[in-house]
Parts: structure tokens; C-alpha cells; sequence
């Protein structure tokens, strides 16, 4: 069951914001979710998209602003004061709050935070700014429910239902000590059934997970996830509570990870999408192709350099693109399982295991393909036996060598702390494109001699 | 912080088992998460593994057991006795237990589901192994909190209680009528709030999301991301409260389904990791080479029908493997941005809207991409003027096709209710490579009339 926009609502819609009919643009909206008014807002001109913005209650406005593309939110914020930005920050949770005064101007940033009523929720997100957008700091809130180790249950109880009025989902109640230490965290069933002049370092529990604040994201998902976690404690360098994560949050990070990974995998740049401008997709891919035709235009030299083939072994230069495809597609799939399986940290053994199992796989697999590749010249492309047997040996030897540059090229870059993902895509085929050329050629000038 | 495994632990392990303390074994064990038990049952051989899995409480086993990974989970199943898979089960949630029955062989099975001892959840566990695993009833489980709209709040409580003994994290109340049928959710803090002889049918909060049993997997995560849920409800043909699906299981749907869009992409059958045998990895990456290598041999073939300019252009054969290159490249660049906005359903707008934006894109981009070909050629390569022209008109030619191509295929894969994943990788890049060939020598010929 989910909502769908229809063309009547649209119209229905810009008929009220032309008639200037607020009362009934409220009623209209008043029971939709945000994340389905935020689809609306897109369907809509900018001036309808503010027009119906300034309508509504701040509550709800805060919560369709997080909901929207960036490319409206961003022509959204252009048009309102620093006061009305900071009236739907002042609803918003700290991170997210945080995130929509990350993307503003440094001038109209500091107008904004000036703005905002509640010291206290400024002083947080001031706070969060500070940390790097894709560590735990970045990525945690504030808000949480914390008690002191030394308070009784009942003092407890009190300060919890404070606490606990900010929050949408408590998850967990962390115990800090006198120097907001994180020690453990307290199960609501103990706090209830607990006489209620019991001290809360009596009946807490030690153990817990907890990440520090320049965790990486991405291991904080590993973590919340190996761990079935639904929230997770922040501590600073010493070992204060700081902030808190929850998995709604996280689940926002694998996405942008995975996303990440397949998009380099392809041959674009971070962060587009088919909708965005074609300005914008062509910096997220044309640097890319322009690597790929470099490479191409070395393959091009390589191949002048074997020149002299083509006087008695025309065929040898049909096969080149078969050679380079087939180097190519294999440099890819043993790259695309490294990079795996380094995301997922399920990597096992040493480098020399690593090694002697991708050179046995690719064995395998070159020698059925040779085969494959050797009957084929002889009976479908009638080749000559001397050409198939050396296209056959340089098809066993290319992808080898293809398989080790996609397996080592992106553990290299992990080594030294690049993104692997790098390594895929149209890194690893063109690089492999022109091994593979260079090989095959040497192999065949080997054999026939020109 | 986070648990990492020594080589001391494992040897200590290892002596504990062969002097057959199970004692201290369970002592040593007893604080640790399943997550990390599991981890280090992959470092034992099998017999020890079954050996500390006998030892240890099926409580505690049970968890573990879903910790593991596939392999060792179904060696470890191998040795135990109906009657112990059966306890193991009796401890786990509903679509836990039925997930790992699906594993089991048919018999087994049978035999396991007869020594369920609570009759209640064998029934639930039965019915979830009728659901398609790649539906929200083959996600969802039993365990949920309901109540009736005509109970009053003093009943209500009552039965909560009783329901949620068996659930680890309650989320939300669900309201149903005489017939079972969905009709709303119910917030803890109103029926907190309300007097203990009010109706829940005064209460209750009509407007929910939910989901139909057979609704795909991949759409209900969409759903729950969309909305920030974390917990939906399913529901039969007949509107009926079946099931609930929360946000851990909705995690794992996410990573799976960006893993098998890497893997497709990378020409990677689906569920394989670095970690498989050499046969299981052969069975995901050989069938995508033997269609690579077919592809590779139908462009050595089209080669072969132009091997006149080898007379008096063979500059022209050096080209080749740029021009397929950038043709596969492209190719894939076009297919990953469609099908990831498939995905996340971003794509907006008519097809011939996304015809016109693509062509004007890879003409922008082929453009700048020709220019620099044409100068590398002229300056660095030092072909000729005429070479310089045909191969810079065939990039822009090949490309503008190559993304046509990479667009629509994924496109008309989707119409047709095939994933078009498939359309990435090892497909994509080998049809635009014979393409780009074709489309290369073909223009060549017109300008050079060889």
C-alpha cells in the first residue's frame, strides 16, 4: 500500500495555490506524509514548492525538508530567511539539522545558527559540524537518554522522562559516570523491576558496543549490523558519551556505499543520477572515458609496435579485441570479488593464499575457454591450426596476468588506504586492455617470429 | 570497539576441546556475542565446531547458528539430530526458524518439523515455508503484538503482556477486527494515557502502512526507507494481520540486492565470495566469460569482412581496440545509471525524453573525446589527417549507439519483468563492442571506399 501522485491532485493543488486558498491547501495535506509531500513539492514550480512550504506548520515543513531531492531543497533554503531556517531546525533532530546547515553558504550558515531559539539544540549542532561527514561523529546525534551511575532508580525514572520527551525512540538508556564517562547501558525491564531506591551501578550492565567518534561510517555499519544493533553509543577520545547512531541512519550509509561501489565499478563519479543535469553527469563521467582513451590511444602505439605482422599474419589482428575484451570482463570480475569482500571484511588467509587460489581459478577457466576459443577458430572461423594454438596459449597467459592485476591493484589500494572501488571498472579494463595486448603480440611474435 | 579473535583464544579453545572440559569451555564462551562464537566456529575444524555447538546451550546455539555462514551452518546441521535441529529452532524467531529449514533436505525437513514441541510455532514456521522467499511473506515473521479494536484497555494491556513475552522488541501495536483483519496501530503512550474502560476502537490510529504478503522484498524496503518505518505490517489477500517484517531484516535485503547489482555487473553470478571454492566461483564467472569469448569471436568475424583495408589502411586495425573499449565503456556507464535509478525509482520523465537527454550527452561528451583523439593521433601517434577524421566521426558515432544501447536494453529488460542488472557487465560491453567494430569499419569504408 503506498501513494501514488496523480495528475488530478497536481492540478487540484496549483488550482488552491492560484486561488490562494491556504485553509484548504492545509486540509488537503494535512494527512499525508512528508516524504509524500516532498515527492509533490517536485512535481510542482519552485514559486508552488515555496508557496505551499510557507503555508505549513514548521513541524511538518522540518520533516518534508529532509525528505526532498538536494538539487529543491537547496532552491527551498534560497528562498527562506536565516529566521525561517532556523524555525525548521529548531523541530529537527541535531544530526539532521546539522546536515541542512553543512550544505548553506559559511555566511548565511552563521546567520542561521544565530537564529535558532534553542541555545542548547545550537550549541549540539555546532557541535556535530565540527566532525567529518563520513565518520561516527557525522553521522550520530545528540540525542539520547543517559544516567549517572551514582543516581538512584527513582532519580532515574525522573530524569529519564525529561530526557525522553526530545527523543522518537529511546532504544537504549546509556549509564555515564561523574565525568560523563560511557560505562554500560540499562535495560528498561531492570529499571522497572528494581526497588526504586537502588542505585543504577547496581543493576546496569557493563558490557556494551560502543564506537569512537572518528569510526568510519562504513565500519560503524559493519559493526551495527554484525552485531544486530538498532542503536549504538558515541565516545570522544575520552571515553565520554557524546552522541548516539540508529539504524535508519545506517541503512543510509550501505546504501551509499553500495552505491558508491557500483558506480565507480562503472566508470562514473560519486553521487549522480539519471535525473540530474547533463552537466552533471558528464563531470561524473567523462573523466573517465577520457582515462579510458588515453589507455586506448597507448594500446594503439602498442599495436604499431607489432607492425610487422601484418605482412603474413593478418588474422593475428582480428583477435586483438576478442584478447582485450576477454582480459578486460575477467579483470573486472576478480577486482568486483576483492572489493567485496574487503566491504564485507570477509577476506580470509594470506596474500600468497590469495594468489595461488586466483591462479588456479583462472587456469580453469582459461584452459575450457582456450579450448572453446581453439575450436572455434578451427571450424567456425577456419583459422589456420597455428594462429588457434597461439591465440589459445595467449588467451591461457592474458587473463591469468588480467586476474592478478584485478586482484592485487585494488588490496594495493586498500593497503594504502585509497578506496578500492577505484580499481574497478574502467581502471582495471584499460590497464588490462593493454597488457593484454602487449602480451598476446610477444607470444605471437615468439612463435611465428616476424 | 570491537571483538577481534587471537591466536591464542583459538588454541586455547582447541586445548579445552581435547581435554574434553566442556566446563571451562562454556565459561570461557558464556560473555561472548553469537556474532563473534560464530566467527570463531569458522576457524575450527568441523569436529571441534560441533563439538563446542553440543556444549553450549540452544539458546545461546540457536543465535549463533544464524551468525554463521552458509557453508559451516550446513556442516554443523549435517551432525546434529532431528530432534537438535528441532531445539534449536524452538528458540529462534518464526521466519529464522523456517529460513533455516529451507535449507534442509525434504525428508529431513519432515522430520525435523514433527520434534517441534510448541505446536504454535511449528504451525507459523510451517506457513512461512509456503511464502516465496523473495516476498514480504517469505520475510516477515509471526511474532507481533495485536489486539482487538473491540477490546477495552484493561483487556488490552493484559494480553500485551502475555504476546510480547515472546518478542524481542515490541515497535508497534497492531489493531485488528473480529476477523483479523488489519484496521490500525496503536501508540503505547495513548493507551497509557487512556482510562483502563475505554474501547481500543476510540483510540486506535487508523492510518498505517503495511504490505501484501506476495509485495517483493525489494519494494517493501523501499516502502519502509521512504517512510523511515521500522517495523510493517502483512497482510493476506483477505486484508488479514499475517505478519511483520522489521528493519534488520530489511537491511539485509538492501545489502543483498546492491551485492547482486555489483556482482551482475562485474559478470558475477549472484551470491558468490572471495571466500567460495575455485568450483563455486567458477560456476558464477565462467558462463560470463564463454559469452564474452562467443561475442569476442563474432567481432574477430566481423574483422575478417574488412580485412581489404588491410591493403592500404592498416592503421585502421590498430584502432580497434580503442574504439570497442570506449563502446563498452560507455555502454556500461548509460546501463548503470538506468539501472540503479530503477532501483531506487528515480527515473522521471517519457522515454523519448530520455532518449533526447542521453544523445545530447554522449554527443557532448563524444565530441570532446573525438577532439582529443584527433589531436593524439595527429601529434602522438602521428597518423594520418584522413585516419585522424574517420576515427574521431566513428568515436562519436559508436559512442552515441553504445549509450543508446546501454540505455534501453536495461530499460526493456524492466518492461519485461527481467532484471535488468543482467543487462550491465559482460553482456552490455561485449554487444557494444561488436557494434562499435561494425559502426567503425563501416563509416571507414564509406570515406576510404576500400
Amino acid at each position: 500500500m503506498e501513494f501514488k501522485i496523480s495528475k488530478e491532485l497536481i492540478a487540484q493543488l496549483q488550482e488552491l495555490i492560484q486561488g490562494n486558498n491556504s485553509t484548504a491547501l492545509e486540509a488537503l495535506l494535512a494527512d499525508m506524509h512528508q516524504a509524500d509531500i516532498a515527492e509533490i513539492l517536485d512535481e510542482l514550480t519552485i514559486d508552488e514548492a515555496t508557496y505551499i512550504f510557507k503555508v505549513l506548520e514548521s513541524e511538518k515543513t522540518a520533516e518534508i525538508l529532509l525528505e526532498m531531492e538536494d538539487d529543491l531543497r537547496e532552491k527551498i533554503l534560497s528562498r527562506l530567511s536565516p529566521k525561517e531556517i532556523a524555525e525548521e531546525l529548531d523541530e529537527l533532530e541535531t544530526n539532521d539539522a546539522a546536515d541542512i546547515i553543512a550544505e548553506l553558504s559559511r555566511e548565511k550558515k552563521e546567520e542561521v545558527i544565530q537564529e535558532i531559539e534553542d541555545i542548547e539544540h545550537a550549541k549540539d549542532i555546532v557541535e556535530l559540524l565540527r566532525y567529518k561527514e563520513n565518520t561516527a561523529g557525522g553521522l550520530m546525534h545528540k540525542e539520547l537518554v543517559k544516567v549517572n551511575e551514582n543516581w538512584t532508580v527513582l532519580h532515574c525514572v525522573k530524569e529519564m522522562r525529561i530526557q525522553a520527551e526530545n527523543i522518537s525512540r529511546v532504544h537504549s538508556i546509556y549509564v555515564v559516570d561523574d565525568e560523563d564517562r560511557l560505562k554500560g547501558r540499562l535495560s528498561l525491564k531492570d529499571l522497572l523491576v528494581s526497588s526504586t531506591k537502588k542505585a543504577i551501578s547496581d543493576i546496569y550492565i557493563r558490557k556494551l558496543n560502543w564506537v569512537n567518534v572518528d569510526t568510519e561510517d562504513t565500519e560503524v555499519a559493519r559493526i551495527m549490523q554484525k552485531y544486530d544493533l538498532e542503536a549504538i553509543p558515541v565516545v570522544d577520545e575520552m571515553g565520554r558519551l557524546v552522541g548516539r547512531i540508529t539504524i535508519d541512519d545506517i541503512v543510509d550509509v550501505i546504501k551509499e556505499e553500495a552505491d558508491k561501489d557500483y558506480q565507480l565499478a562503472a566508470g562514473i563519479s560519486q553521487d549522480v543520477e539519471a535525473d540530474d543535469s547533463i552537466l552533471e553527469l558528464t563531470r561524473a563521467r567523462l573523466p573517465w572515458l577520457v582515462l579510458a582513451l588515453l589507455g586506448g590511444m597507448i594500446s594503439v602505439h602498442v599495436l604499431g609496435l607489432f607492425e610487422g605482422a601484418m605482412d603474413g599474419h593478418r588474422n593475428l589482428f582480428f583477435f586483438t579485441p576478442l584478447i582485450a575484451a576477454m582480459a578486460g570482463n575477467v579483470g573486472v570480475q576478480s577486482s568486483a570479488i576483492i572489493v567485496q569482500g574487503l566491504a564485507n571484511n570477509t577476506l580470509s588467509g594470506t596474500v600468497f593464499q590469495r594468489l595461488v587460489k586466483e591462479v588456479s581459478l583462472t587456469l580453469l577457466n582459461g584452459i575450457i575457454l582456450a579450448a572453446i576459443l581453439f575450436l572455434g577458430s578451427h571450424f567456425l572461423l577456419q583459422v589456420d591450426t597455428t594462429i588457434g594454438i597461439i591465440v589459445g596459449i595467449a588467451l591461457i597467459t592474458v587473463i591469468v596476468i588480467a586476474s592478478l592485476i584485478g586482484t592485487f591493484v585494488p588490496l594495493l589500494l586498500d593497503k594504502f588506504g585509497i578506496d578500492p572501488a577505484l580499481a574497478t571498472g574502467p581502471f582495471i579494463t584499460t590497464s588490462n586492455d593493454i597488457c593484454g595486448i602487449l602480451i598476446y603480440f610477444s607470444i605471437a611474435k615468439l612463435i611465428l617470429g616476424f
